[in-house]
């Protein structure tokens, strides 16, 4: 089968490796029928993260179950599954409580010796604990297995966020970063019942999403500008819940400072920079909270999906760009000049 | 009246200072009974706050209310009060909210041009705001004066860490700092029904208070042997709720690193030090959460109140010194170097 693999800093390939099998009992074979970029791939991409030459990428996917192991209960030959971005064993302590991403036997695809989700298919170890499986009718609708292809990491990430800020009915919420979970944390803080979403992002097509997912507010300003901003939509309060979806010094300083005395701000941007934005004092002083990490996205999806299906939120205009496996390395260079929100990688 | 006034790091002198009178129709003047010191005051007095000379110090005191102003409500001449350490109005959006201590017209004991808990006497801002009612009988008993005073800080801050933490019925909770705060937080962490209290702390008169405020274990060491030892009584896992109230980049460190994943730092030490200690990317891949700050024990104290009088819980063994007004010097010598773990400081 054809793949994506890593060769090094804006090199990636699309070749040919052997095709995946059934390896243990619990694994499952997934065809591949939507996979697509995320925004923390491209720290791999710029050889940010370590990864050597030879991995493989991509973990969010979506696909048709073709082989089972013979400890597989969950799933069948023939069933679409979504994928989430870790596996995960579903029976460990952790498991068990909700936080998949801390499964005692958890992996990220793409980690040496696994499947990437930017290929044509792929092992998925622990399959019952890993995989959920979608209405088999929804293969023929591009926009609906879009929005499905969400549930395996952005929405999911979006909605981790939001409840770390704690997110609740009445809510004034605002949300750093205007990237595909930045809008799905409007998209999760409006579904969780918030009266208030101030976005900040200067992309236009990217805030016209954002009030398409229910901001009723749009700052274009950063940094101090950006507080002040904040502060004068909120009575000078700020935010009783904010999102922050970047991961760089700036962003997590801008949204501890627009965040209300008293409130959270709720963290998924995967940590890069110098210093860490985390000011202490200004935590302490005004008891604001910092809460998230990476998103247990699996064990959200059971209480996300059926709002996918009945239409209740629609996650799929983050897509802006689709294309084919083979061209996979244009879909990264352009998300990386941002000329794409994010790749939509399709196989069928 | 006689105060304790702030010279310089280390220079604290008992002088003669005008009596305090009610200046504004909202203020009460409070007779000291019973004050105490603060650890966050060892910081003043070495130092390194700040402080100018000539400001007053001391922020924990209770005593009988002596006049109030015409448009005082809520106490009466006579009556006993417990004064928290930081006043608030009682009806701004914040104080409502039971966030005390972001209360818009707030301010702290010993700031320029107010009075300090550590003299005969104080005029209290916002006084229906500010003061609790205590039950008058409790002058005659010593010991209850002593658990009362807690309310005014350790108490509240012990439990405020402790709800940070996210203390809950059965929960295994681990507190960093065997000061008077961090034994307050055992006592707390304990009254919210933690099944499990392991105290991490080297003294053993103090770590025999937090046995007997309901700690389940000692942990005498520090660093990664206090990581490893807290993580080989809890299964590999840490601990759900971890307490941190020291306040230096180490304590903080160690607070993340005992935290079991998903689970939550409360902080209440008062940031110190170079660095935060606050590693993001721990708290992102294990999604250990950290909330805390200034303790609002003013919205506390209806809470924990009926719990004193009651005799469920005594912290009155914080105390283990006690010294007249003209004696408070020796109390911060006392302290300072560690031969006391809190000084009770007594007008009566």
């Amino acid at each position: 089968m054809r793949a994506t693999i890593f060769h090094g800093p804006f090199d990636l390939r699309v070749e040919d490796v052997p095709d995946p099998v059934v390896q243990l009992p619990t694994d499952a074979v997934v065809r591949v029928l939507r996979a697509c970029v995320c925004g923390s791939d491209l720290w791999s991409y710029r050889g940010e993260t370590g990864r050597k030459a030879g991995q493989r990428i991509g973990h969010e996917f979506l696909g048709t179950v073709e082989a089972v192991g013979a400890d597989v209960r969950t799933v069948r030959v023939g069933d679409l599954v979504v994928v989430p971005f870790v596996w995960s064993d579903g029976v460990c302590d952790h498991c068990r409580e909700g936080l998949t991403t801390s499964c005692e036997h958890g992996g990220f695809w793409g980690s040496a010796g696994s499947d990437g989700g930017q290929g044509e298919a792929a092992r998925v170890p622990y399959a019952d604990g890993t995989l959920v499986r979608l209405p088999k009718e929804a293969v023929s609708d591009d926009r609906l297995l879009a929005a499905l292809l969400t549930l395996s990491d952005v929405l999911g990430t979006g909605h981790h966020a939001a409840l770390g800020a704690g997110v609740r009915a009445g809510a004034t919420v605002a949300v750093v970063g205007d990237g595909a979970v930045g809008l799905c944390a409007v998209l999760a803080a409006k579904r969780l019942g918030a009266d208030r979403v101030i976005a900040l992002g200067r992309h236009e097509a990217r805030t016209d999403i954002a009030r398409r997912f229910g901001a009723t507010d749009v700052v274009a300003e950063r940094g101090e500008a950006a507080v002040e901003a904040v502060r004068a939509l909120t009575r000078g309060q700020g935010a009783h819940a904010v999102v922050e979806a970047v991961g760089t010094e700036q962003s997590m300083r801008t949204a501890l400072d627009i965040a209300r005395d008293g409130g959270a701000v709720g963290f998924v941007g995967v940590p890069h920079g110098s210093g860490t934005g985390v000011d202490l004092t200004t935590m302490f002083n005004r008891n604001v909270a910092l809460r998230g990490g990476v998103a247990p996205v699996r064990a959200y999806i059971p209480e996300l999906l059926p709002d996918i299906l009945d239409g209740t939120i629609d996650p799929s205009p983050v897509f802006d760009l689709t294309v084919g496996v083979e061209d996979v390395p244009a879909g990264y260079k352009a998300m990386d000049e941002r000329t794409a929100l994010k790749v939509l990688i399709t196989n069928a």
